[in-house]
């Protein structure tokens, strides 16, 4: 398959369990396992909002994973559908950090070169770790960032082979794999709260939990600061937001991809929203109580469950990743 | 079985591998099946002391368990052990912190009292915790701490159950199960870096490793301020030595209790030495590349694996907890 075809390829149709289900084996090649554990401690008397008894929360560990993150499944999901001749020139994505460090470490198991589209405003330690792994970074206006989301492809690498960090069948199938894995674990499992940027984790998983557990409660979860998804859902309509960049950069944009909104719209219950205040509390929370580090993507699932806003019930919180800088994460255990 | 009774048995005999074995199922029902991966990231360089090719390093994340160490394990395994009419006046332990609040969790899991003795100068935030778990501790002088050891009660609590945190097969035996998951994840292990605070956590998996795999180099660490097995295992003969406390809390004392000497002498291949600054070092590239919070004693496994003193191979570390002050944390992480 040639970087055009496979580009052709992603961008028709979605992934179904079937493919979730063959990436399985794939995924295995390079990711752990992730456990499942029960948020300890007493957390109830946070659960203000929630009306019912308050909620078992659980946390499926994917910032355990080899690159901090959950992109290594789709990531790895996705080279493997490229033939030696569509790597011949490498391999390019955008991303705000976590895609990059997936795919900059699964181009450097194939020996074939990576380079990584960047935000301006992205963490400057999740650009060290993507040079640390061999990839190559640019840092772009945000603009033009998501542009390249649109394009699938960047002025000078036109023969690289585009891995879209969210929207192709093959990455979100990577993802769903998690779906299946917190099935296992937690066969009754009521509602499952996934952080949402582009939404290929959201969607992936969302799938593998409509097939398997249709009744399962499925949200998204933003940070006030950039909530296109939630605004979207409110309205109905797709809606663009305004955007103010934090420590919880793993997820929220302006805007939310047209066909992205529209798997989303069909496959969720709906789009919570967790203030940086409440994310950075839930960090916090998961430092001392799991003895986990945590990026403000996964806190902010964390923080809408003990909030109560996923419902009563046991609860499943996905922590994306860990990747967050040192500097930061001082500054917030010590607020 | 009373507590007189118990305390007999426990003065009698070491796990075998099939106690450990039994153990399984028992650890099962509390604890956490942790999974073991592998250390991320060039750390080569830091190998100075590594003569043949640098290690390849594998974590085994007892972070992750409930109450935030392995001792759950073992503490769950005596308290199965005993019976209700032993249990009617609760139970009695000393610990620097990891498992009192082991016990406290099993404790309260039974409804019985759970009292604990602490040394003064153990982590507040520890005591805390317990104290959360509805256990119940009384901070004494250090020498008094560690008599409780040897008498095996204490003043005024003569009736209470008395788990012994290391010199007890049952404890030993529940630690030894992490050994045998390590077998399961990681057939070919060259080598095994255990963190020696009283040595039950030592002696439980080393009895594992003896048994099933018995050419795995197993190695005690401790830290430099309170080194007392290196410095026994270099005169071999038991020695005493000056103590510091600093924030590598859960293991290290001024001296080994006599009969655990005898098993890590029989048992071990060596007792290797971190710095307190090496520690600390290797609790900030966890953070970072693991995106865990390791304790200072699980901290000193991987220092000494990193410097090559475990030699090459594939050398495990056990990240025996993750319980830390989340300020002393924050004064690590940006040191």
């Amino acid at each position: 398959m040639t970087p055009a075809e496979y580009a052709a390829d992603a961008l028709d149709g979605v992934p179904t369990i079937a493919d979730i289900w063959a990436a399985r084996p794939i995924v295995a090649e390079v990711a752990l396992r992730t456990p499942l554990v029960r948020l300890q401690g007493d957390y109830s008397r946070s659960s203000l909002a929630c009306p019912a008894a308050p909620p078992e929360i659980y946390l499926k560990l994917e910032n355990l994973q080899p690159t901090g993150s959950f992109k290594l499944r789709g990531a790895h999901t996705a080279l493997r559908g490229l033939t030696a001749e569509a790597l011949a020139h490498g391999v390019l994505a955008a991303s705000t950090g976590n895609m990059a460090q997936a795919l900059a470490f699964g181009a450097r198991r194939l020996a074939v070169p990576c380079v990584v589209i960047m935000p301006e405003d992205a963490s400057r330690a999740k650009q060290a770790r993507v040079e640390q792994l061999g990839g190559q970074v640019l840092r772009v206006a945000r603009e033009r960032w998501w542009q390249t989301f649109q394009e699938r492809s960047y002025p000078g690498y036109e023969q690289a082979a585009f891995i879209h960090a969210f929207d192709d069948p093959r990455v979100q199938a990577g993802a769903g794999t998690l779906g299946v894995e917190i099935l296992e674990d937690l066969p009754d499992v009521d509602a499952v709260v996934l952080p949402f940027g582009g939404g290929g984790l959201a969607t992936g998983v969302a799938t593998a939990l409509r097939a398997l557990k249709p009744d399962t409660r499925v949200y998204a979860v933003e940070v006030a600061t950039a909530a296109p998804l939630a605004a979207s859902f409110a309205a109905g309509d797709l809606r663009a937001v305004a955007f103010t960049p934090t420590f919880v950069d793993g997820i929220g944009s302006s805007s939310v991809f047209p066909r992205m909104w529209a798997r989303a719209w069909q496959l969720l219950d709906g789009a919570l929203v967790a203030s940086v205040a409440e994310a950075e509390a839930a960090l916090r929370v998961l430092a001392e109580r799991q003895r986990i580090v945590a990026e403000g993507a996964g806190a902010c699932a964390v923080a809408v469950a003990v909030a109560g806003r996923a419902g009563g019930g046991k609860v499943v919180c996905v922590i994306s990743g860990g990747n967050l800088g040192l500097d930061t994460f001082a500054r917030i255990l010590t607020d």
